[in-house]
């Protein structure tokens, strides 16, 4: 069976390919994979029905002949089982490509999340501080310090391009760009990542969905 | 060679197994395999020889036959594919426990580290406010309800134990135990965990070192 992927009905980055489903586009077009979407409301996401697929009420889910996943970098790591280009497969190299996919979500992706969702959270909230904020910007400007400094002028994070690199990169654009600028080396290896026909495609596919006007909220 | 992990010189949690070594340790005691640890200050952390093994200075990091590795869901990624006992043989089984391997570090882990960060971060700042504190907690809870309606009654999350258990389990005892309390279910399947053989002997090695007296900060 065609792969699905389940995706927002209307995505709230308005097509800038910051949702995660976006992660599973990126690696499915990598390896030539078709695959067709199912869409959920921000209500449905929290129904009986989608949590059996995904028991957070998340999205990106995902089913395959009657396997059913979630999490964006389990998903891809599934992929990288069953098709080529997106994991080496020399052990060794396989094992430091998965280390970069979980440096992502795990290390650098938190405080770009938590600096975003700061926004929304500390909106008329009693906490709410420009303080705050700047902590939260210093807290991310360490850990791109800590990646710039690894990536040196490499191209990849090791070796030949890999799912690392797509974890990391889409883990990247959900900073502020301001921020990114800050490394140029960072920066750089964001655009080339872009310039892969692969992300290309699926950008594409997600932007033609949610790049239009917005509906109403509660249509979301 | 045997392999060697790198963890605290002295862990802040006392010996209280909430260090992330701990996740690794767990899983060479349940594959039965032997290793040797080397201590780092928190100084040598940021040092350029700690760096080259873990690139945002954090502690684990993991070294075998030349092979560097960091990230504790990387490792035991790792140590699943030369080991058997952490993640089951059937493809599609195996793909759902590293589902939960990754919700672990990615889901459920980030607001319950926020919240035990913001004891540090929030004090004597001017954003320091005990509705935050409040808002942090039920975003804990909001994870813990999803989980603990999706595990039920079932002893593991999908099957057999698996690294994904190990991962999720570590990652709820760092939670304010009187959340995890509010479901019992998932209290019960903590203590399901930490009744395992291999748990006991891995808290125990940790515990050896870190659970007497703490030395001088300068020390750790």
């Amino acid at each position: 069976m065609t792969p699905i992927l389940t995706v927002f009905k209307w995505s709230p980055d308005g097509g800038s390919g910051l949702a995660r489903d976006m992660r599973v586009r990126w690696a499915l077009e990598e390896v030539g994979q078709d695959y067709e979407v199912r869409f959920v409301t921000f209500k449905q996401m929290k129904e009986p029905e989608h949590r059996a697929r995904q028991p957070f009420g998340q999205i990106p889910a995902y089913e395959e002949d009657g396997l059913r996943l979630f999490e964006s970098g389990a998903i891809i790591h599934h992929l990288a089982q069953t098709h080529p280009g997106l994991l080496p497969a020399d052990k060794a190299a396989r094992a430091r490509a998965v280390t970069w996919m979980f440096a992502a979500v795990s290390t650098v992706e938190p405080p770009i999340v938590e600096r975003e969702q700061a926004d929304f959270t500390d909106a008329d909230q009693p906490w709410k501080h420009p303080a705050r904020f700047a902590f939260l910007d210093d807290r991310i400007r360490a850990r791109l310090a800590d990646l710039s400094a690894y990536l040196g002028d490499r191209d990849w994070l090791d070796g030949d391009f890999s799912a690392g690199d797509l974890m990391m990169v889409l883990v990247l654009r959900r900073a502020d760009p301001a921020l990114v600028a800050e490394f140029p080396n960072l920066a750089a290896y964001v655009a080339r990542a872009e310039a892969r026909p692969a992300y290309q495609r699926a950008y594409a596919a997600q932007h033609a969905l949610y790049g239009g006007k917005a509906p109403p909220m509660s249509e979301w």
